[in-house]
């Protein structure tokens, strides 16, 4: 595509970006097709002879976009809700545009030390301790993948070269709520999903330490090798946090590598009044904290934080001769740090957001959310028949109706009732997770456009269906 | 920042953007900082107050370009050369407005169904049986992983659960020129890299099916268990292709499954006069094919085809409460096919590129690539003292400057100071690879920017390199 039709194109596609965010609130937020209704509208194969670009902006428009769900609608307030905020797509605009790969140093060492340098932002804003270092990996999922990879070869040395044929079984120790990742990650290593030891959580959904070192001791008695301790900074299903400094005591005694989760709540760190809910991280071999959650950058960056960074190198480097380059040594590759050789220039759109927000800025932010979650739920808990299921230390509520005399499945039920009419209206959108088995309505704000009227739209559609069932 | 401001800046960095794409061959190709100046441009920490856009995007210009490596200059010639082509871009730009995660059906159906159908439509361009069908991931790397997953739980069904505790060593075959990606899959795999045999290539520089299947036979002697074999459709060295259509006989006879690592070469599949070479792969378990590097599309974009992905879901897949959608069953969930839980929306510029260049216009590009470069090595190899290394089948030729008389090491040496002659030029920028443990010289045609002009250049500038040496 020639630069001056490249031009005309994107000024018109700018122009509809811009509208759809400022008018992305007046759409249902949650998609209205039917499965296959996309797909069907849709010709069987490419077409033969090219096509002005024109066309296919129409079709975006007439056939994609009613089947999508508006993750940037104020009223998505479903899984953790994120923002892909104005900076964070110019930056993202500017990497497409100069779609370079760095793989190693040479290949761009603009992205590779705007990756260093954003990740050490990123650190000094949490407050972490200068020994970490960073890398921008896509998602969580790889993030929690590499460094499960290296406390692997921690607990087993030989297994880069031999693998894990003829070793003892080894152990990840998580809480019952950790994410999925973790267990698909222990899968993927070939530790097998029975490796994971999902340790009892407390009443506020926090791990046991206790039952932690008695799984640790029953564990060693038994011949099978501690890997790591996976501390949950932000649960998936509440937002709790596991006990990090106790994990860490266990981890230090027990000299096991400990791994911190904080994809969702990391950057609440940034608040002074929260950083007591994280203290211990600072003792972690790893973190996780994707930007992409919970500070304002699209999809997709994950940084994964590392004490050693050289033994997530010491996992993963492997460097052909056609990779070989000059500054081996005097730079880093950063393709070394994981198994991706791929990598986007994802530093950009971060630099952009830390800059355009400033750490005020991003503080700012995560306190409005967290007090739009708290005040939702004050209300919630102040309300006959609804009760609130887990403390709210950031910005998800986990919450029930729970009607006086009706047996448990009715209501699971009702309450499953309750969010499917809720999220039909296309006012706001609602996740649902499980606690103690029981059903549960979620509500987590993360978009910078959710405002308090839009919470209380939520609170209004939630009695309502409540009354109506 | 509110959609007003959005648009401003916007249409400026598009502007930006558009005058980049047009003016990037004057830029040097090959980034000329040293390690740490980038870095040292930038300050210590986040600003606290947040900053005008325009200062960033002045930053942007000013200590982050000079850094970059430009993948979009015509006389990129390295690696893979690859282009963001502008239908891709404009897809990008759309994807980072949406900014959505299609990790479930509902999360976002048309990502979901779009990325069946423009899957589809590839695998219908490449002449792939309609049984096949595809993923989207992130890079080769990625879905090399995912497919050797799939492959290690065919080998061992107990792994899922169990791991690789007590089971007997396994083995996965690949040529001695088969990609880092897939040594470092099998790492991450817990296999060892021990478990890679890599099997001998002829002189062309593709796996000997005999040797292979003396491999297989020793091994199996040995008690040794076969979890896959790899064959390569392009090396990275040298493009050269592993005779697929023996390679998976051998599979068949082993009952061992089979991955094509096609993530160069192929989108080549779609020119009929070069379908012959990839005979075979019809008959794999799983391929890799990655739309970012050889068919104009912006990273990150790696299809993953599997003839039966109820073979990659069973290995992958593993619902928490929190992700059940009352569609289970009904539609896909693509989150089930890998470990990734987020997922960019990659279909929408893979579509646009599809579309804007049509099927005849991809074919058009890559024969005219594959043209320059055949051209290329035919006037290298009449020229006295240069040697083509390697049969040329694609778009990507090695050579060497050999004059007579000199011992190997003084060619390596004198090699390696060409090739890192011409790259200081700025003109263009070649990368190198080893054949039979000597330095070699690549040429990559992958830029729709690259003109015949260009690869003169390049010529001209390796002779005079050569003469000046």
């Amino acid at each position: 595509m020639p630069p001056e039709e490249f031009r005309r194109h994107a000024h018109h596609v700018v122009d509809w970006m811009a509208d759809y965010l400022a008018g992305v609130r007046e759409l249902p937020v949650l998609a209205r097709t039917e499965p296959g209704d996309v797909a069907a509208a849709l010709p069987d194969r490419a077409p033969e002879k090219g096509e002005p670009f024109e066309a296919m902006m129409a079709d975006f428009v007439d056939s994609v976009l009613p089947g999508v769900t508006h993750w940037n609608h104020p009223g998505f307030l479903a899984y953790f809700a994120i923002t892909g905020s104005g900076p964070g797509i110019l930056g993202e605009m500017l990497s497409s545009a100069l779609n370079l790969n760095a793989m190693v140093w040479r290949s761009s060492p603009a992205a590779t030390e705007l990756e260093e340098v954003v990740t050490d932002w990123t650190r000094e804003l949490l407050g972490l301790p200068p020994a970490f270092a960073g890398v921008i990996n896509d998602t969580a999922s790889h993030s929690s993948l590499y460094a499960l990879a290296a406390a692997r070869a921690q607990a087993y040395p030989e297994v880069r070269d031999q693998g894990l044929f003829g070793l003892p079984r080894g152990r990840v120790y998580a809480s019952e709520h950790a994410h999925s990742s973790i267990d698909k990650s222990v899968m993927t290593l070939g530790l097998g999903r029975d490796a994971v030891a999902h340790i009892r959580a407390d009443a506020e959904f926090r791990m046991v330490p206790d039952d932690l070192v008695d799984a640790l001791e029953s564990d060693l008695e038994r011949g099978i090798r501690p890997v790591a301790i996976v501390g949950a900074a932000g649960t998936t299903s509440t937002s709790s946090m596991d006990p990090l400094g106790a994990l860490a005591d266990v981890a230090e005694r027990f000299g096991v590598w400990f791994h911190v989760d904080a994809a969702y709540a990391g950057p609440a760190a940034a608040l002074p009044e929260a950083r007591n809910l994280f203290e211990g991280w600072e003792r972690a071999e790893s973190i996780v904290v994707n930007p992409h959650k919970w500070m304002f950058t699209p999809v997709d960056c994950s940084i994964l934080f590392c004490r050693r960074p050289e033994r997530l190198r010491d996992a993963f480097s492997l460097t052909p001769a056609y990779l070989e380059t000059s500054e081996q040594g005097q730079a880093t590759n950063l393709m070394d740090y994981g198994l991706a050789l791929g990598r986007r220039f994802r530093a950009l759109k971060l630099w952009f957001v830390l800059r355009y927000f400033g750490s005020e800025g991003i503080r700012d932010r995560l306190r409005a959310h967290c007090e739009l979650a708290r005040a939702f739920a004050e209300r919630v808990a102040a309300t006959p028949g609804w009760t609130v299921s887990a403390p709210v230390p950031f910005s998800t509520v986990c919450f029930r109706f729970e009607p006086a005399g009706r047996d448990p499945d009715t209501v699971d039920a009702l309450n499953r009732g309750i969010m499917d009419e809720v999220n039909r209206t296309g006012d706001v959108f609602l996740s649902h997770t499980e606690l103690d088995g029981r059903f549960t309505i979620r509500l987590s704000v993360g978009n910078l456009r959710t405002t308090p009227e839009r919470v209380d739209r939520a609170w209004t559609l939630l009695q309502d269906a409540a009354a109506a069932l």
